[in-house]
């Protein structure tokens, strides 16, 4: 069995590629190309039976959306309604980010009830498990990292984010940090602490070769985590994160080599010029790999609306080439989020997706047109099928059709029987 | 009496310049020439006892909201409410946009009750009388509207759209038209109207130098409204919107002339990537008038959430140059907002104009800095205090002083008990 980077090289046009060309509008040729050429991964395990998701350049914008049980008082039913939720509300991927109960179960039931692919964090679960047998998160061998991961390709996780670049050798840079916010990835310092701990390189380093072999053999994309993401302004494009990046690099070139498709993970936190800059250079350093982005947020102060933040950043970032979208909920930075709150993250992250979508895709404004052709006409359900989420205009405008809303009445500029109406009907101005 | 930019002509810095350098941490000196050139305008009606509000080059992005009745069964209360609700989240501005009832009272309520510089669009006063009194938008006269205006400027309000660019010249052009969404300004639609129905040019072009004078004598600042925004992307930039902006380029010189204090509204629904573009004509057509964006939406389909899509149109058109943004609610396009939409409105509005200042303003990004050095220690009264809204920090985060949220818990990277804290604490990377 092949993976899809090894299938396309050799010039397949897989079912998986078939079926995400179709969804997408584009050639399957030119997808294998992009696969091939490591710009494009498909998500999707081999044992999983869900519909493939195409991630990468030429195709559309995709949203992630985390969900998972927190470490205490983990409820697996509140996290599988957040999974169905986020699905509803149109998110492409999960990632069960779990760290609280029976992690297998959890994992399994969402696979099992969502049809979407899943990643994971999966030295969450050996921490965890260290934690409750040991007392510390950092009490898990190098083994049991590579055997949880395994485990979970077995299982059928999709793609998964494996924090390689926390070497060694950013530990004398940490020790020189005059970062405001240190390390704000949970991955990320879970790896430093376990190097200093245990006086050894990161086994997702040492062992890349063995990991290669695992994501290899299942078809599981690996997503290279961002483990010194910059967690505030200050902190963005500073010698860790790209001291990182570097070395996400060159893991990139040794996994297309293995035949493993492969993305990476970009920030975090980062002021709105410099959004454009981080993306060319990731996608540059990465050498065009999928660039999968937590926000950004080009503000640290906007807590309790991160999503509104994110949706700014994230619509730079994707306009700017950023392929990937993670979304962040009204939480972040707060606490655990609510299923409404992972609805409303899920809708922030389309819109951004799709306003970069519009900026750059052939096509992609084509639902714009459908929708202000309708609003033009105040076709009230046709304003309700083409809108990124029906429900607020089939709940909240009381309008009659062909009417104007309440907020205008008789002012209503788009009423038909307006002058300028007339105007522009009598003209050549209708389409 | 002379107005802020005849003052700031003679060389003299009064107590409003004095009041909004202080404010906005610029040197007095500076503000009163950018006013001198038209770049920069103080908000205060002469009889108005409020702190002034400044608008353009060099100081922070300010955010208005719109409230007003709907024509059926206006709730005076409600409005006044949703202004206090807007003024208590953050906005510099508020917008009387009201249609029904009684609005000169509705106006003087919010105005003794709001301390915040007010602007109306005088001419839905005169068309809502004249629905009632003949049953038709359009039965008012040019004098009758002239006098609105005056009585408004006599009563304090402090900024009027204005839709003097909407003339007879664009009649053709409309008639030639192919856009998807027409005229979507219901000034600008009313005025169309008014246009065909009497065979007449607007009054507020043909009298032009009377609005003027009422301008100059209250110290009123004009907002030149764009009548012929776009209402969907495929409309953006089009001949309509842009013989508009070059009539109001001419309208902003004369406005000069006549010592009047004059500001520029802009579009509307932009894509992406012309929404610098699009800000950099204004300025260069409008020789650096303090611009007023209507968000830009750029995306046409994320009704229930334009709040969202406008923090991301606001964000790119204030760090593009735009001075002012009018907050878009949950609400657009599709009814009344809430109480609570207005006060959403704001905080997205807020949230876009902050993230622009942070990529413009030297200093803005120092309340950033606080709030992630108050993040990195898990302060959470600290993050509460320098939040944009310090309410779900306050409410959200059930967290102990000084320990992690609910979301990670053992695994919260900012805990001071984790190794890599006591390697940045043991090196140099503390500040």
């Amino acid at each position: 069995m092949s993976t899809q980077l090894e299938a396309a090289w050799r010039g397949t046009v897989t079912p998986e590629m078939e079926a995400v060309a179709r969804v997408e509008g584009v050639s399957p040729g030119e997808l294998r190309e992009r696969i091939a050429r490591g710009e494009a991964v498909i998500l999707k395990n081999r044992v999983r039976e869900i519909a493939p998701v195409g991630i990468g350049k030429g195709l559309r914008t995709k949203v992630n959306a985390n969900v998972g049980t927190p470490p205490e008082a983990p409820d697996p039913d509140l996290e599988l309604r957040k999974a169905v939720a986020a699905w509803r509300a149109g998110a492409d991927t999960l990632m069960d980010l779990s760290l609280g109960g029976d992690l297998r179960a959890i994992r399994r039931r969402i696979m099992a009830e969502v049809p979407l692919p899943l990643g994971t964090v999966p030295v969450y679960q050996v921490a965890m498990e260290a934690l409750g047998r040991e007392g510390t998160v950092v009490a898990y061998t190098a083994d049991e990292l590579l055997a949880a991961i395994e485990d979970q390709a077995r299982e059928g996780v999709d793609f998964m984010t494996v924090h390689c670049g926390v070497t060694r050798r950013v530990l004398p840079l940490l020790e020189r940090s005059r970062r405001l916010t240190g390390v704000v990835s949970r991955g990320g310092a879970l790896h430093i602490d376990w190097m200093v701990q245990h006086g050894e390189e990161n086994p997702l380093y040492a062992r890349f070769d063995d990991l290669l072999e695992i994501a290899r053999s299942h078809d599981v994309v690996l997503s290279l985590g961002d483990g010194l993401r910059p967690g505030s302004l200050a902190d963005a494009g500073d010698p860790l994160q790209m001291a990182e990046l570097l070395a996400l690099g060159e893991l990139v070139e040794r996994a297309r080599e293995a035949g493993v498709q492969v993305m990476v993970e970009g920030p975090g936190h980062v002021p709105l010029p410099e959004i454009e800059a981080q993306v060319r250079a990731a996608k540059s350093i990465c050498r065009g790999a999928p660039f999968y982005v937590l926000g950004p947020l080009p503000t640290d102060i906007a807590a309790g609306y991160d999503h509104i933040a994110a949706a700014v950043g994230g619509a730079l970032a994707a306009w700017a080439g950023a392929d990937f979208l993670c979304y962040v909920t009204p939480a972040e930075h707060l606490g655990v989020p609510t299923e409404e709150e992972v609805r409303i993250g899920v809708i922030a992250a389309r819109i951004a997706a799709h306003i970069a979508d519009v900026a750059v895709l052939p096509g992609a404004r084509l639902r714009d047109e459908r929708m202000s052709r309708a609003r033009g006409r105040l076709d009230w359900e046709g304003m309700a099928r083409e809108a990124l989420d029906p429900g607020p205009v089939r709940e909240r405008a009381q309008a009659p059709e062909g009417g104007p809303c309440a907020l205008c009445g008789e002012l209503c500029p788009m009423s038909a029987r307006r002058t300028y109406r007339e105007l522009i009907e009598g003209g050549k101005g209708t389409r």
